[in-house]
């Protein structure tokens, strides 16, 4: 069996197979600002006493609060979770699919529903986490449960070592511009290959958070190597999660390491994918390093192995977020905050903000972005006449020293 | 001569006396992203060539920007900027009142003007600093000069040692308390006597800022004690102003500083003033600590005496703010930072944001605020059903340990 096709199977107390519908038990629930009014409106209006599963919200997306309405929302969340016996994480805690694994709320083998579709992140743990809109959470939290179709798997391994100024994010998206935006469509995808096997966590979650740019149902990452200390750390005893060696898998894509290159998603679509080489020079005028797939600490480091000792453009904004408080402390203990301003960033407290085009940074009409976030559609990050780039913080860095779309390798070899 | 007598007949040419229409040469004028707009539009309608003042833009006040509106219109003032040679402190660097003077751009004897009331801020550095409308700037950017009426003054003394959990925060709020909003309607307010000298320059900025609160033209502080120290850090040389001692006040209010408790400005005017034990008790959402009033390094040092080794009640959110790019530094080089994150605090970076309700963290609907900011008008913070309560830093942290209006000296005597 496949890892996806493992946890199905537990979950739904028999061999399952892709394909079939079934009703399977979960372990965790989540919504954040954005979805939970719709999730508390439903569970409200459904007349049920209690929730069958442990149930977490995060007000992470407009947070702290940019807007009346904003903190009125968050207002009614604080009310429903005190009533309901939800765990709450409040302003300034972190993005969902950055806190619930680092508080230890997520262990391999667990079936996780985010009402976000970034849920896919916590595979990069061993959990089969998938988003679904906010009344299917409602639904899960109240029944305990999940009715869904087993995805077929596909394979995606990356062998050998990657370039010294190449990161996850860069193979990614190279995995995402060869099988395209609906190549993976309500698939599992499970990476493999000793080139993931080296990722740090931090590299693995971004490998699982993009996934879903390519319609995948689920990440899967074998809890190998550096992931199996992260866990004990944080959830204390675990059992791992692999593939067995006959698993079957619908499609199944190599990518050596070596030929991985620095890339970028053009604007406005994640899968328009080009090596940073072929396309530089285009003037920035904003960079963000931040998110949940570019926010973590390890984006901020790759970061600073360019801004140390460098200066921030003039005219060139670069906005940094980090994905959590633990994020943003270790940044403050390693001297990491300090350099950042010293380059001349600005950072700021945890959110999703301006990956959402929320607030805390927004691009203004007709300006260019070097992102480390998330999606790069028209708007999605302020103006919609503005152009995002999505890019790795190597690149997003190399982009501010230069005040253009530059390659780290300039810079790094 | 008071001290704002001998600034405007210094930069008028002549003696000047009160109640005299002047023009008096302006030696910087700055405005920020709220009110630049109005005064850039003037500048071009008007068709001059140059600007004949040093000028100053900060964008400071929805910044970063939390919607496109905000972006779009930050690139308008960079853009004039870069062509009309105006020095601009982007996103990130600070609030105007706090940037200029660390950045050694106002000395004792200038004459300052600022799209923004608080611009009387500048006063605690024995600088005449005023407030205008856009348009006024717009004026005296282009011409160097600012036509005023020269200011009756009225001194303010305080004589004593404050005690130990008694802030310049509660000396202002008893000042303003006594004196009224409209207690010093377009008067030069010096404030003198012991307990003033031996503040720090952010203490005396802090009773400079909420002068305007009583309705001052400026607020006037002699370069006394540390604020020479700062001042030669900064600017270099500089001349002192002190009042001469014949000088002519048209009133003159004495407060014995040992008499001074921990005051707040209640609901919903800046001037309803009480001792902080009289009013104790009332439940509290949120927590503020930031502004041109509260958010300079000794605001954060302040709370922390009474945060270090306690925890943010629960469901209380604490939004701290630093003043400045500089502040920020401070807090982290210091370990502040890393104790407030501890605390439970939210840090943000540099911004205006929660004090006028812009973002990073607003008031909801029925939430009472504890707020070292600079006013508590109804809606100033976020909903118009919301109420906040102005406080020192001292009062605003006992406050976010119980969760209610708490009087600081609770935790220290």
């Amino acid at each position: 069996m496949t890892m996806s096709e493992k946890i199905l199977s537990k979950k739904a107390g028999r061999r399952v197979y892709p394909g079939e519908h079934i009703v399977a038990d979960v372990d965790l629930v989540y919504a954040h600002d954005g979805t939970a009014p719709l999730t508390i409106e439903m569970i409200e209006e459904l007349g049920l006493r209690e929730l069958r599963s442990r149930a977490i919200f995060t007000i992470d997306h407009a947070s702290p609060p940019p807007n009346v309405d904003a903190a009125a929302n968050h207002r009614r969340m604080r009310d429903f979770a005190s009533r309901w016996g939800v765990r709450i994480f409040d302003v300034g805690e972190g993005i969902c699919h950055q806190v619930i694994p680092e508080r230890g709320l997520v262990k391999p083998w667990d079936l996780v529903i985010g009402a976000d579709s970034h849920t896919v992140t916590l595979g990069a743990l061993g959990a089969f986490a998938t988003g679904v809109g906010s009344t299917d959470a409602a639904i899960a939290m109240l029944t305990g449960k999940i009715w869904l179709k087993v995805p077929e798997s596909i394979a995606v391994k990356v062998d050998g070592t990657l370039k010294n100024h190449v990161t996850a994010k860069d193979v990614i998206l190279e995995v995402i511009g060869r099988l395209g935006s609906d190549g993976a469509n309500y698939k599992a995808v499970e990476f493999l290959g000793s080139a993931v096997e080296a990722m740090s966590l931090d590299s693995k979650m971004v490998l699982a958070n993009m996934s879903v740019e390519m319609g995948a149902k689920v990440a899967m990452i074998p809890t190998d190597g550096r992931t199996s200390e992260w866990l004990k750390e944080r959830v204390g005893h675990f059992e791992g999660i692999w593939p067995d060696e006959e698993a079957n898998y619908s499609a199944f894509y190599e990518f050596p390491a070596e030929e991985i290159k620095p890339n970028v998603s053009l604007p406005n679509s994640v899968d328009r994918v080009a090596p940073v080489e072929e396309v530089e020079g285009e003037e920035v005028d904003l960079v963000f390093i931040g998110s949940c797939s570019g926010g973590r600490f390890e984006d901020f480091l790759l970061a600073s192995r360019i801004m140390r000792g460098r200066k921030l453009k003039e005219g060139v904004r670069c906005i940094t977020v980090p994905a959590s408080k633990e994020v943003q402390m270790k940044l403050i203990d390693s001297g990491l905050m300090r350099s950042l301003l010293e380059f001349g960033c600005t950072v700021g407290p945890p959110t999703c903000g301006p990956c959402i085009g929320a607030h805390m940074g927004l691009a203004g009409p007709g300006e260019t972005v070097v992102s480390t976030s998330t999606r790069n559609f028209p708007g999605r990050m302020g103006s919609p006449d503005s152009r995002v780039y999505l890019a790795s913080p190597l690149t997003a860095a190399a982009s501010a020293v230069e005040g253009k779309l530059t390659d780290p390798g300039r810079f790094l070899s």
